[in-house]
C-alpha cells in the first residue's frame, strides 16, 4: 500500500477532523494511499507541539512555509480562517502541493479566482470540505436521481439551521462584523447549502433574489463592555433559479435555537421527492408516485452496505455511520483523485461556482434586487 | 340550550365538512348555541336532495336565494368555488345573516372588499375557513409565545406543500387557468400560510418578493386531447418583512408529491423555537434555551387536556384530535362570536389582510421587484 | 334514510364519545341507519338532565330501565362502571335492545359467558368497544396482511403503555382494590393490547405465561391519610402462544410516565414487517423485503381515501382522522350489522376470548406457571 | 504520549471494527496510552497478509500465538467465532496480556468461568465488547438516572430485533444449529440486551421466565441440497426480576425484517422516562413529570458536548457520532482502565453475570418453568 505524506495547517475543529480522517483513510479503505501523519502547524508554538503529540504527527512548526516545504509532504490541509486560505492554498499549490481546504472557498470572489488559477496552473488536485455532500448515503441520493427515481428534478428546497450565535446575550466577536470576516450566516452557513443544491441538482443557480436580517442589531463588546453594532447577516434567504431551468428556495440562520446542524434540503421531482436532515445522517427519505397508494408514503432508507463506501466502515445496515466518518470519505475521494489524477468533487472549480452564489445573495440583499450569478 | 338554524351552500368535501361540524358541535361543546341543519343547497338538484337526507337536513334546494331567506336560518356556511364566495357572503350579509365563508375569501381584493364592506353594514358574524389555525394545539403554542415562552419571535418560516396536482398527466383544468380561477398555488395553498403567519406572530406581512414557478408548462385538455398551456403558478415562494419588524420566508406548491397536507411552521424566538406540521397536527415541537443543556432538546407536546377546548371532545392526552374535530373548535369560535357579538379571528376583516398579502406575491412575482403589500 | 333510536347509560368519557358518535354517524355516512338521540341515563339527577341538554337528547332518567324498556329506543349504549356491564347488558338484550358496550366485557370469564348466553338467546346485535381496531388504518393493515403483503405472520408484540397511575403521590382508590376492581392493568389496558393481537393475527392466544408488578405497593388513602396495600397490577406482562401456531409477546403499564395512549404493536412477517403507534394513529409502518435494497426501508404511510372508510368524513390523505372519527366508524360497523343482521368484530362472542386471555395470564401470575387459555 | 502495541486475531468485521478504534484512538483522545498497530492474525494466510496491508499493521500471521507471544504486544482484540473465544482469552491473560474480547464471552457458563479465573489471576485488564452501553449519550442517560433525574427505576424493558436471518429461503449454516454454535438469536443478540439491562439499571437479573421461537423449522442444506432442521431460536423472549427488586420484559429476534439494529430500550420511572434506539444513536427521548404540563412530552436530545466523551470527536452537538466512533469510546475505556490499572466495565467479572442470564433463559425456556439465574 502506498503511503502519501501530509501536513495539517491548523488545529482547531476542522484541523482535528483533518487528523482523525488522516489517522483512519488507509486502514478504513484498505487499497490506495495511506496517509501519513507528518507535521501539524499552529501558530501558538505550545498548541503545535500539543497537538503534534494528541494527534499523532512526526513534527509541528509555527511556520506555515515549513509545511509547505517540507519535501515528504504531498497532501496539505488548510484548516485555517476563511481569511488565509487563499494566501496558503495558493503557496502550496505552488509548491506542487495536493490541497484539502475548508470551506468556504475565500472571503470574496476575486481572492476564490486567484485560488482556481493557481490550481489551473498545477498539476496538484484541490478539495474543499463541503463535507455533507460527501455521505455515501447522499451520494446514493443523487445516484438515484439520476437514474430517474423521482422522475426529472422539479425544484430544490434547503434550509440550513444553526444556533451558534441564537444567545443574545452572546458577546460582539469578529464574525459579527463585516470588514474582519465579510458576510455571517451567508459566508458560514449558506456555502454548505449551495454545495448541496448544485450536488444534488447537478445544475448550478445562475439568478436570485436574496435577503438579510439582522436579528441581534447590537452585541455586548467584551473589551469596552459597551453596545457594539452588529453589521452582517444573521439570517439570509434566496429565491433561485437553476441554469437547469429549475427554481428553488434556499435559508440559514445561525439563530435559530434548537437546530444544531439543521441543514434540511428537498429534491421534489415529477415521479417523487428524496429528502434529507443532516442530523439525521443515516436516513434518507423517499416517496414514489409508482407505490401502490394503500402501501405508500416516505420511505427512511437507513444508510447500509447498499451505500457505498458504507461497508468501508461497517457490514450492514443500521449500524450507522457519524461526521468523521463522512470525513474520511471525503478525504478518500480526495485520495482517489490524487491517485488517478482526475479531479473529485468538490474541487476549486466547483468552489468558485459556490462562491459567486454567495456573493450574487449579497449583491442582491444589499440592492433589493434580483441578479444573475 | 339555545338552537340557532343553519343552512350549507354547496356539498363538495367542505360542504360536508361544515354539515359535520355542525352535527357534532352541540355534543361536543354542550354550552353555547347548537346547530340545527335546516337546508342544504346544490345547483344539481339531485345531488341536494341525495345531500339533504346523507347529511341530515331538514330541507334542501337548488337555488342559494331560498337559504339566504329563509327565516329560520341565521348562520349560512359559504362552501362553493372562490369566485362565487363574493356574491353569496353579500346576499346573506344584507339579510342579516351570519357568514362562515371557506377560504380563500375571494378571488382578488377588490371583491374581498366588497365583502368586508357588506359585513360592516351588518351585525351578523363572520367567519373564515382557515382551520389550522383553529387548532387547539396551535392556540396553546400562540398562547405560549405570547406569555414569552420563546421569548420576543424571531421570524416565521413556513411551508405547505400538497401533491394534488404532482402528476405532470393529471389533465388541464380550469384550476390551472389564471382568467377562470385566478392564481394557481398562491390562492389555493399559500392564503392558508398567509393565514398561519399572520395568527402565530400577531403580525402581518407588510413587504415581499415573491416568485413562481409553472413545473408543467402544458397539460392534456382531456376535451380536445390537445396540449394546452399552464398559465398560473404551480409553485409560489416570496421572502417576507412583517410590519412588526421580523423577516421569514414561505413557500408552496401543489406539486410536491408525497405532501398531503405538508403545512409545516417555525417561529423562531430569541429564547427557543416552536414547530408544528399538519400532518401531525396533534404533536408541537418545542425548544427553551433555558433548559438544562445536557436534557435539552425538541419536546413532542401530544395535545391533551392543557390545549383546551380538547376536552370537549376527549379527557386527556394521547386520544388525539382529528381534522373534523378541528372545525368543530372553528365553528365554536364563531359560535362563541355570535352569542357574545363579538368578532373571532378570522372574519372578514382578518381575511382581507391575507387577500392582499396573496395580492403582492402575485404584483412582485409578475413584476420582478420588492412590493409594499 | 332510516333512523334507529338510541340511548346511553352512563355520561363520562365513553357517554360522551358515544353520543359524539351518534351524533356525528348519519352525517359521515349518509347511508344506512340515522341514530336518533333518545334517552341518556346518569344516576345523579342533575347531571342526567344537564347531559340530556348539553349532548342533545330527547329525554334522562336516573333509572337505567327506563333506557331499557322505552319503545323508541332499539340500540343501547352500556358506558358504565366495569362492574355493571353484565347486569344491563343482559337486560337490555333481554329486552330485544342491541347493545354496544365498553370494554372490558366484563369483571371476569363467568359474567361475561352470562353475557353471550344473552346474546345467543337474542336476535340482537353485540359490539364492544375496542376503538383501536376499528381505525380504517388498522383496518387495511388487517388486509394487507391478509392478501400476504408481509408473507406469512411470524409473531405479534404488543406493548400498552399509559401513565394514568404514574404519579407515586396520586391517592388510593377503587381502581388499586382487586376486590373491588378485580385486576389493575391487566383489565384496564391488557385487553386493548389482547383484541388487536387476536384482531392482527386472525388468530387467538391459547397458552401464556404472565407476570405482575405492583411498582407503588401503597397509597395514601384520601379519607383516611392513611398508607394503604395496593393490591393489584400496575404492570402486566405475558408470553404467549396463539393457536395459529405463531408466538409472541403482551405488556402493559399503568405507571409508565409520557405514554398517553402508548398502544404500539408489530405483526412480524416472512416477507415483511407492520408497525402501529396509536399516538400516531394515522400513520402505518410498512417494510417489505421485495423492495429495491438501495430504496428500502419503513414507509410511513398516511391514513387517506384508499383506506376506507377514511372517506366518510375526508376526501384525501393528510387531513387525519382522530379519536371520535374512529369511534363513528365503529358505530358505523355496529350499525351496518344491525341493518344486515349480522354481526361485526368485536362482538360478545369475540370479547370473551379477550376475557378469558386476561383471566389466563391472572391465573399464571398468580401461580407462577405457564397455562392454557 | 505512551504508546501500547496491539494485535488483533480475527479479519472479519469486529476485527476490521477494533483496527479502526486502534487507528483513531490516539488521535481521537490525545491523552493516555496511543495504540500502535503491530500484529494481525487470520487462519487463511493471504487474508492475512492483505489485512496487514489494508488496516495497516507491522507484521501478520496465521497463528495466534503469534501474537499473544508478540513481545512487543500488550493488548490483544479477540475477534474470533464464539467457540474459541475461551482458548484464545486464557492464553492471551496466561502471557500477561490485556484482552478486548467480542461478545458475547463464550458459548456457555463454564467456558466464561475458566476466563473469568484466568482474568483474577492476571493483573491485566479486560473489556468485552458490549459497544452500545459505550455511547457516551447512553452512558449520560446512566448518569441522569443515577441523578434521580427519573426518580427511583421502576422497570426495564428491552427490544432487540435484526433480519438477519429474517429470508427463509436463506440456506441453513452452522449458527442455525444448537450444537455447533449454541442457542441462535439468545447469544446472538440477547447479550446485548442484558448488557445494556444491567448497565442501565444498576442491577441484574436474577429470575426469569423465558420462551423460544424457531420460526422457519427447517433450511436448506446448501451442500446436500435438502431440508435440515433448525435447532436453535430465533426469537427469544423473558419476562424479568432483577435483584434491585424491578421487573421487566426483554425480547429479541434474528429475524425481524427491517430492523437493521434495532435495539430499543425503556427505563421507566417514578418521576420520569428515559427511551433509545440504536438505529437513532445520537438521539435520546427524556420524559420528566416534574415539566409544566402545557409544555410536556418527550424531549429527543441530540449527542453533543455535554455527553463527554463527545468532545474527543466533535465541538457540538447536531454533528453525530456513528458506530466506530462509539467503538473508540469503548477502546478508550479500556486504555484508561490499562493506564489506571483498575477495570472498566463491562470486563470479564461483568460479562459472567450477562453469561448467567442467557443461560437462564436457555434452561427456562427448555423446561417451562421460572427459573433462578
Amino acid at each position: 500500500m502506498k503511503e502519501i505524506g501530509v501536513g495539517v495547517i491548523g488545529t482547531a475543529f476542522m484541523g482535528k477532523a483533518h487528523s482523525l480522517a488522516y489517522a483512519a483513510a488507509g486502514t478504513a479503505f484498505g487499497d490506495g494511499l495511506r496517509p501519513r501523519l507528518e507535521m501539524v502547524c499552529d501558530i501558538d508554538p505550545e498548541i503545535a507541539k500539543a497537538k503534534q503529540i494528541e494527534m499523532g504527527f512526526a513534527r509541528s512548526t509555527t511556520n506555515y512555509m515549513d509545511v509547505i516545504n517540507d519535501p515528504k509532504i504531498e497532501l496539505i490541509s488548510v484548516c485555517v480562517p476563511n481569511a488565509v486560505h487563499r494566501e496558503i492554498s495558493i503557496a502550496a499549490l505552488n509548491a506542487g502541493k495536493h490541497v484539502w481546504c475548508e470551506k468556504p472557498m475565500a472571503t470574496n470572489v476575486p481572492e476564490a479566482e486567484e485560488m482556481l488559477a493557481a490550481a489551473h496552473n498545477s498539476s496538484a488536485q484541490t478539495m474543499l470540505g463541503y463535507n455533507y455532500t460527501q455521505n455515501p448515503l447522499v451520494q446514493s441520493a443523487r445516484d438515484l436521481i439520476q437514474e430517474g427515481v423521482i422522475g426529472s428534478i422539479t425544484g430544490f428546497h434547503g434550509i440550513y439551521d444553526v444556533d451558534n450565535e441564537a444567545d443574545p446575550d452572546r458577546p460582539y466577536s469578529w464574525r459579527m462584523n463585516r470588514e474582519a470576516s465579510g458576510t455571517g450566516a451567508n459566508a458560514d452557513v449558506m456555502c454548505h447549502l449551495v454545495s448541496m443544491a448544485h450536488y444534488m441538482t447537478g445544475s448550478e443557480v445562475n439568478r436570485l433574489v436574496g435577503d438579510y436580517d439582522t436579528v441581534y442589531k447590537t452585541r455586548i463588546d467584551p473589551q469596552s463592555g459597551e453596545e457594539r453594532a452588529v453589521d452582517n447577516d444573521d439570517v439570509c434567504s434566496a429565491l433561485v433559479h437553476f441554469d437547469s431551468g429549475i427554481k428553488g428556495t434556499l435559508r440559514v440562520s445561525r439563530v435559530a435555537w434548537g437546530r444544531k446542524c439543521g441543514l434540511r434540503w428537498e429534491v421534489h421531482g415529477s415521479q417523487g421527492m428524496i429528502c434529507h436532515d443532516q442530523e439525521r445522517l443515516n436516513e434518507l427519505q423517499l416517496y414514489k408516485r409508482s407505490d401502490d397508494p394503500r402501501q405508500q408514503g416516505f420511505t427512511t432508507i437507513l444508510s447500509g452496505q447498499y451505500h457505498e463506501p458504507y461497508t468501508a466502515f461497517l457490514p450492514n445496515a443500521g449500524h450507522t455511520l457519524g461526521f468523521i466518518d463522512v470525513k474520511v470519505c471525503e478525504l478518500h475521494n480526495l485520495l482517489c483523485a490524487i491517485a488517478e489524477g482526475k479531479p473529485a468533487w468538490p474541487n476549486f472549480g466547483d468552489g468558485i461556482k459556490i462562491e459567486k452564489v454567495m456573493d450574487a445573495i449579497d449583491r442582491s440583499a444589499l440592492s433589493g434586487q434580483w441578479v444573475d450569478v
